[in-house]
C-alpha cells in the first residue's frame, strides 16, 4: 500500500487554489469569499508540486480521533489565511475584542448559519458555552428543575451515565432504561422502558461516542411530560434534526463543528430563566441568553472556526448532502467489517450503529497492537479503542473525507489477507 | 503623523525571517526550534517588500483592547505556520486528540514552561480550565469553604465586586473594604481594613481592568487567618509574583498570555478535595487536579497557544525582563498624561495605578469621542474606555510594543496641540 493515498488530488488542487491562485479559488473551488495570503511565485507554475505547502499536505494523516477530530482542510487553510490578519482588520481573531464590531460580526454569523443548517425555529436560542457537555450535564438539571422534580434518564452508553451521575446532585434522576447489561450495544424501543409521569424531562445521548449506538429519527423516544433533552456532542451537525422535538439540545463542537472549548446550546426559551438559586452564574442560561453569549469573554476563536465550519456544511448543501455523504462512508466500513467473516467485527446492533463511531474488535485479539501500530504507517491514525472497551474505533465525523474511509477499508482487507 | 509608524523594521524582518529566511530565523532572530512553512520564491529577493504577506504585516494595527488583546506578532506568526500542520505530525493542534501523545507534550511543555516562569513551588498544581475568571468566582467558595464560613473580599473595583456577589451563594462573604465610594481609584494599606478573625481566604482582584487600579508587591494583604486568592487575569505573567504567598491565584488568558477561551489555576495542593457536596464536577480542582487537566477535553488550541506564549516570554528573559518593558511602556504614557497640564487626566492614585490598563479622561469630555475617532485612522484601536466608566483606556499588556505606546502618546502630543 502506498502512502501517496493520502492526498488525493483535491488536496493539492486546493492548496494550489488557495496559496497559488486566488482568483481562480474565488470562482471555481472555493467556497468563500475571503481574501488569501496568495503567495505568489512568478517563475513557478501553478502545478509545480515542489514547494514545501504542497509537501505539508501531502504529509496529512488521516485522523481517526474520537475528537477533538478532523476538520475540513479547506477550513483549516482558510484559518491559517486569516489567523495573522483578519480580513483586513489589522488583527488575530485571537486579538479581538468580543464586543467589537469585528468579532460580533463573526459571531452572528456563527449563529445565523447554524440556524439555517438546523432551520432552528425562532422561539429558539443558541448558545456558545464554555466547559464541554460534562458541564452542561449540571447545567441542564440546574436550569431545569427544583432538587425535589424527578427526570427521567435512557442511558445507552458512558456519556449518558455521566449526565445521570451529574444530574443527583441537583434533583432527583431515574434512570428508566440502561444498556450497561448488554455492553451498551443496544437502544431500548418505546415498549422496553416506562416513564415516571411526572418527570419533568427525559434525557438521551444521541450519539453514544465510545459505544457506537446512535439514537435514529425513528426511534426518539417522547417524553409522556416534560421535555426532550439531547447530548448531541458527536453527531451534531452530522444530519438534519427536527430541533422542534427538543427543549434542549447540547454539545461539544470538538467532534463535527470545530475545535475543542465551545459547547452550543440550543434551548426552547420558555425554557430559560428558573435556574435553582445556587446555579454558578456561567451555568445560568438565562445570562448568556440575555448576552448574547457575551455575558463574559468566550471562547472567541473556538466560535470563529465553528463559523467557518457552518460555513462549509452550508456550502456543501446543507445537512441532507453532508448526511448522505456520513452513510456511505459508515455503509463501506460497515459492509467491511460484516463481510470479513467475522476476522472484524461491530458488537453494535445493526439498526442503531452510528454512522460518526464504529467500534470494531479483532477475531485475533492479539493482533490489534500491529492492526493499530501498521495503520498508522500508513498514516492512518487513532484508531484505537476507548480505553473502557479496547479494540479499535474509527470515528468518521462530517470531516473524515471519502477517501479516508476507503483507505482504512483497503488496509482492513489487506491485513486480513496477511493474518486471516 | 503618518499611518506607516504601525510597521516596525522589526515587522518585516520578522516576516521575511520566518517566511522566507528559516535558516536565518534560527540563528539569529527567532527564540523557536521549529519548522517553519519556507514559502520560496527563487527570483524574488529576501529583501524585497512587495509580498503580499508584508503587506499584511505593514497593515497591523496597535490594539489596546482590555482582552482578548493584542498577542506577540512572533507568535502569531509561528501559529499561523504550524495551523495546518504541527510538528510534522500530519494534522493541526486543533485536530489532536487530548490524549495523544503529540497534545500531551504541548500541554506539558505549557505547564512547564509556566512554572518556571513564575518560579511555581512543587507544591501547588497548575491546572488550564474553561470558563474565565467568573467560573473561578463560583469555584472558589465552592472548592474552600463550607456554606456558613465568613470569607473576606476586599473590592477595588468592579472585577472584585462581581467575585464577591458570586460567592454569596456558597459561603458568606464580607467586603472588609471597598473603593467604590472612591469610584475604584486607590488600594487599602493594611490599617485601612479589618478582617474577620475567622475568614476562610481573603480575596482581591490583582489588577482590575476596568479600573486601572493595582496590587503591588508591597501591598499585599497579609491574612491573619486562611489564605490569600487573587484574581490576576489582567495582570497575570506581567512581572514576578512570589506563588507562595498565595493559596490560590487564577487568570483567564486573554489578557497577557494567549486567547480567551482558558483559565489558569495555580492551587496549593492542600486546598485541593474539599468542594462542596452539589459542586458541578467541571468546578471541582479535585477532579482537574487528578486528571491533569483532561478529565474531560480541555482547550487545547488555546493551551497551545498559551505554551507559545511562554515560550516568548521566557525567550524575553523571564518576566523581571518583562516588568522592565512594562514599566517604562506605562511610564512613558502616564508621563504623557501627567505632563498635559490637566489636557488628558487619570484618576488612579499614583502608587497603585496599572502597568496593563491605563484609564484616562479628556479635560473637554466633548473631544472623546474624536480623539477615539482620530486615533483609529491611525490605526490605533479599542482606546474607547468601559462603558462602566467612559472616557479612555489604553490596554498595555506584556504583547503591546512599546513602538505602540510611543505612537499613542504622539499621537495624544498632536491631539493636544490641535485642541489645547
Amino acid at each position: 500500500m502506498n502512502t501517496s493515498m493520502a492526498t488525493s488530488p483535491h488536496t493539492n488542487l486546493l492548496h494550489n487554489t488557495i496559496f497559488n491562485n486566488p482568483t481562480k479559488s474565488k470562482t471555481n473551488l472555493s467556497p468563500f469569499s475571503f481574501k488569501p495570503i496568495s503567495i505568489k511565485c512568478s517563475t513557478q507554475s501553478q502545478t509545480t508540486h515542489n514547494t514545501p505547502l504542497q509537501t505539508q499536505s501531502q504529509e496529512r494523516v488521516f485522523n481517526f480521533a474520537a475528537g477533538p477530530a478532523t476538520l475540513p482542510e479547506n477550513v483549516l487553510l482558510k484559518a491559517q489565511s486569516q489567523l495573522y490578519n483578519w480580513n483586513k482588520s489589522g488583527m488575530s481573531v485571537m486579538e479581538m475584542s468580543h464586543r467589537g464590531k469585528e468579532f460580533l460580526s463573526i459571531i452572528q454569523k456563527a449563529e445565523s448559519d447554524l440556524r439555517t443548517l438546523l432551520q432552528i425555529p425562532s422561539e429558539y436560542s443558541v448558545l456558545f458555552l464554555q466547559g464541554g457537555a460534562t458541564t452542561q450535564f449540571a447545567a441542564v438539571p440546574l436550569n431545569l428543575c427544583n432538587p425535589q422534580d424527578t427526570v427521567d434518564y435512557i442511558v445507552t452508553g458512558s456519556w449518558g451515565d455521566k449526565a445521570f451521575k451529574e444530574a443527583q446532585k441537583y434533583c432527583n434522576p431515574k434512570v428508566i432504561w440502561s444498556g450497561k447489561s448488554e455492553k451498551y450495544t443496544k437502544i431500548p424501543s418505546f415498549d422496553d422502558f416506562e416513564q415516571n409521569p411526572d418527570a419533568k424531562f427525559l434525557h438521551i445521548c444521541a450519539n453514544e461516542t465510545i459505544h457506537g449506538v446512535e439514537f435514529k429519527d425513528v426511534n426518539y423516544p417522547n417524553p409522556k411530560n416534560g421535555i426532550l433533552i439531547a447530548d448531541m456532542s458527536s453527531n451534531f451537525c452530522s444530519k438534519p434534526v427536527d430541533v422542534s422535538k427538543f427543549g434542549v439540545i447540547y454539545a461539544g463542537a470538538q467532534k463535527n463543528v470545530g475545535p475543542s472549548g465551545v459547547t452550543i446550546v440550543i434551548i426552547r426559551k420558555d425554557l430559560i430563566g428558573n435556574a435553582q438559586s445556587f446555579t454558578p452564574v456561567m451555568l445560568d442560561y438565562k445570562i448568556h441568553d440575555e448576552n448574547n453569549s457575551l455575558y463574559n469573554t468566550p471562547p472567541c476563536y473556538g466560535i470563529y472556526m465553528c463559523g467557518l465550519v457552518f460555513e462549509d456544511l452550508l456550502e456543501q448543501g446543507g445537512l441532507k448532502e453532508v448526511e448522505k455523504n456520513n452513510k456511505k462512508k459508515a455503509e463501506i466500513l460497515f459492509d467491511a467489517i460484516d463481510g470479513s467473516n467475522g476476522f472484524y467485527r461491530c458488537p453494535v446492533e445493526k439498526s442503531v450503529r452510528s454512522l460518526m463511531n464504529v467500534p470494531f474488535t479483532l477475531e485475533k485479539q492479539e493482533l490489534e497492537s500491529e492492526f493499530i501500530k501498521e495503520a498508522a504507517k500508513e498514516k492512518m491514525v487513532q484508531l484505537k479503542g476507548h480505553r473502557s472497551v479496547g479494540g479499535m474505533r474509527a470515528s468518521i465525523y462530517n470531516a473524515m473525507p471519502l477517501a479516508g474511509v476507503e483507505k482504512l477499508v483497503a488496509f482492513m482487507k489487506d491485513f486480513q489477507a496477511k493474518h486471516g
